[in-house]
């Protein structure tokens, strides 16, 4: 977290290189989108913007704030990237930009890029997934409703069909996965717990592409899924925390080469 | 994880709405800049492109994508704020566009935003900050290294200072969270932990400022922390998820009305 702000900190500079003399560096000054970005989010953190309020059209945003159609066009592209807005086109009912809440398109896409990046290692993705789904399948045994389980258990059947394919057992498996963080009933979870399932989505099918025996592998899989939905279903918490740390760290075992890519 | 991709899928729709006749919807026919997202999102997923290595100038890319110069910008603003690249201005040595590794920053917005738009709950996310920082401590319990446990350390030096600032005192404690996470040496884990801890940074300060007896209350969280850091040192790994866990659920307690803002 040393980069937690893009601050310079000129006296840090200073003294490092003050046998040199005094070096000086560019100060850190927003871009204009940045500020167009500083300014909605404001109205978010105070609450005067919420989910599905509209936002003002582009030009009336512009001449609000005080700056060129092109920042507020910028800013706007950001925070749809954010997951944070929502631009329809057309001029009909439902067109302009909205608040909108989409948060797990925005951080798949963040934990794919920067696991590709090598930010952040196949290992260390893995031991977060194994905490979190740990996690995951204490609460779904816990507290999980008849109508999250539904989903898991679709997931789970999907998968039992004979001569499925890989792509759709692999489908299938993150959506098992998914289901159960979700039947966990915290949003963060399932949505970090899918994020990160889906930044492995292609290395895994990749891995599992090169595999030899495919089937075994797929069976295998299977069985402990089954083995943690039964304990899920029983309300057995630690048990079924025990297998999912088992499950992932067998699959990583057997995924030789899981890499990015 | 349903909003897992933006695809529009029109069978869905139409046999959703058949009583009605069908009904047509626009396609997802994905903005130019997108598409620019994308073409660099692919040359990072291949390896082509890694970190430390110069995106071509603005208008060479334009012109390779065959797009106009203003995508290419907008794309740049998007992958900026995923912290994926970095752009210095000016026309010397070091100028121009690279690709960066700072996903903190990323997330820690991200994480904000979201939160105030209670996408994510206040008890999810200390649900999930729960879960993270116990496995941080067991892991910083069981393999840290002298270094990081000396950041560790002066973090919580600092805010055993004698009529420390209620201000001071909160960006130490989230240091200090943040350190013990880095300790466990999992790069995701700590920029997880931090972006979370960040993201509440504000609320925490905001709800604090209305405690009655602060004093009072900072000589007992402190006294937590040391408890956390002397099971850490001594290697008690159950020991520190667990003093981890009070911590939180107690400092969740007294700083009611915790909420976005």
């Amino acid at each position: 977290m040393n980069d937690d702000t893009n601050e310079v900190r000129p006296e840090q500079t200073v003294s490092a290189e003050a046998a040199d003399g005094p070096e000086w560096k560019p100060v850190n000054r927003a871009s204009t989108y940045e500020l167009v970005i500083d300014a909605v989010e404001e109205q978010i953190m105070t609450g005067s913007l919420g989910v599905g309020d509209p936002l003002p059209a582009e030009r009336d945003l512009a001449t609000k704030l005080g700056v060129s159609r092109t920042s507020v066009r910028e800013a706007l592209r950001v925070l749809d990237s954010l997951g944070v807005v929502r631009s329809s086109g057309g001029s009909g009912r439902g067109a302009g930009t909205f608040i909108a809440a989409m948060p797990s398109a925005a951080l798949t896409r963040f934990l794919r890029l920067h696991v590709a990046l090598t930010n952040f290692s196949i290992d260390d993705v893995t031991e977060t997934r194994i905490q979190l789904e740990r996690s995951s399948a204490v609460l779904a045994a816990t507290r999980a409703d008849k109508d999250a389980l539904a989903e898991v258990n679709a997931q789970l059947a999907m998968m039992d069909t004979p001569g499925i394919s890989l792509e759709t057992f692999n489908d299938a498996d993150t959506a098992f996965h998914v289901a159960i963080a979700q039947a966990a009933g915290n949003q963060l979870f399932s949505d970090l717990t899918g994020a990160i399932r889906t930044s492995l989505r292609k290395s895994i099918f990749s891995s599992f592409s090169r595999v030899d025996d495919q089937q075994a592998l797929m069976a295998k899989l299977q069985a402990q899924h089954h083995g943690i939905m039964d304990a899920i279903t029983a309300g057995r918490a630690e048990e079924a925390a025990a297998l999912t740390e088992e499950h992932i760290r067998f699959a990583a075992s057997r995924l030789p080469g899981l890499s990015p890519g």
